[in-house]
């Protein structure tokens, strides 16, 4: 990976299961941590139109051909819509990752998912099929899955644009934007 | 000002003159460009509360007390929304600046205050109060006013948070994200 890689981070506003919509924000980063570009789209909480939806809003961007990694905070955005990372990452023709920095906990899961959904069984394949990366940090590790790119790639792409703390910059932003977005002010942590 | 000083930069969406409201960014950089949060408020288009809800929102933050300096995109949002930055900066306890690419036009402001506004007269000494300072870069230069700090002391500011281009990072990347929040993505020059 070229040091001036351009890296997308992507992440979702909050949200109250009530509302129908959850803003979702990108932001291209190239790494370390120049902000180059913003994007935004929406996915319906608990649908299942965050891979198509993000699909086209990277497929319609100008910034597409020059990404090298999207990297997205969690394997679902609004609440359980579930992030078929292999089929973005086909469509898009770029590596797609999930990182969290908690451990992703499937068991618990597939519970909530068999207690909301008629389609909890697809869903938990997609959560379940990729297998988990342990990518460490001069802090906690990170948790990530990824498609297209080897797990040595990933790491090393991560730690390229992480600039303080655990987080690479592209999903700290992202976080920092969506949550001022919908609350005025962004605070805490992604 | 510290190296690590916070500078807060303010942006306006792109609005048509038929909508009512704009939405307002402002991210906080810690210089020369570290993204530290991101705040959203919204003001009137041609309306008269951009000071007051530009303290309000800036009043309410957790960063307030931490900023050096705010940054604006011009000398208005939202149209003529015309910003004071003299009560501004007196009500935050913060000096404010004004900051454009293009030289401002008075004259042809005048004539566009006069024909829409009523209260066109004290819109207008708002614009003209304010001394015009011109801050060399590496490009075209920019003109600025300021409320707070010497002219000198602003350049200073300035040339510690601009990275690339003309344009210090404040306020780049408030037109970054303020676009992708109308239009999807970002695009082109603040």
């Amino acid at each position: 990976m070229k040091p001036q890689s351009r890296i997308l981070g992507v992440d979702d506003a909050p949200f109250r299961f009530s509302d129908e919509h959850v803003p979702v924000v990108g932001v291209v980063v190239r790494a370390p941590s120049y902000v180059e570009a913003v994007l935004t789209t929406r996915v319906h909480v608990d649908g299942t139109d965050a891979t198509d939806n993000l699909a086209d809003a990277i497929g319609r961007s100008r910034y597409r051909e020059g990404l090298a990694l999207i990297l997205l905070d969690g394997a679902a955005l609004g609440g359980f819509n579930v992030v078929d990372i292999d089929a973005l990452s086909r469509t898009v023709r770029v590596p797609v990752a999930t990182v969290t920095r908690d451990r992703p906990d499937l068991e618990a899961m597939e519970r909530v998912l068999r207690r909301k959904f008629e389609d909890w069984e697809a869903r938990l394949e997609v959560l379940r099929r990729k297998e988990l990366i342990t990518i460490d940090t001069p802090h906690k590790p990170l948790y990530a899955t990824v498609a297209g790119l080897q797990p040595h790639e990933l790491k090393e792409a991560i730690h390229k644009c992480t600039v303080r703390g655990a987080l690479p910059e592209p999903l700290r932003i992202a976080h920092l934007v969506a949550t001022a977005i919908v609350r005025g002010e962004s605070k805490g942590k992604a």
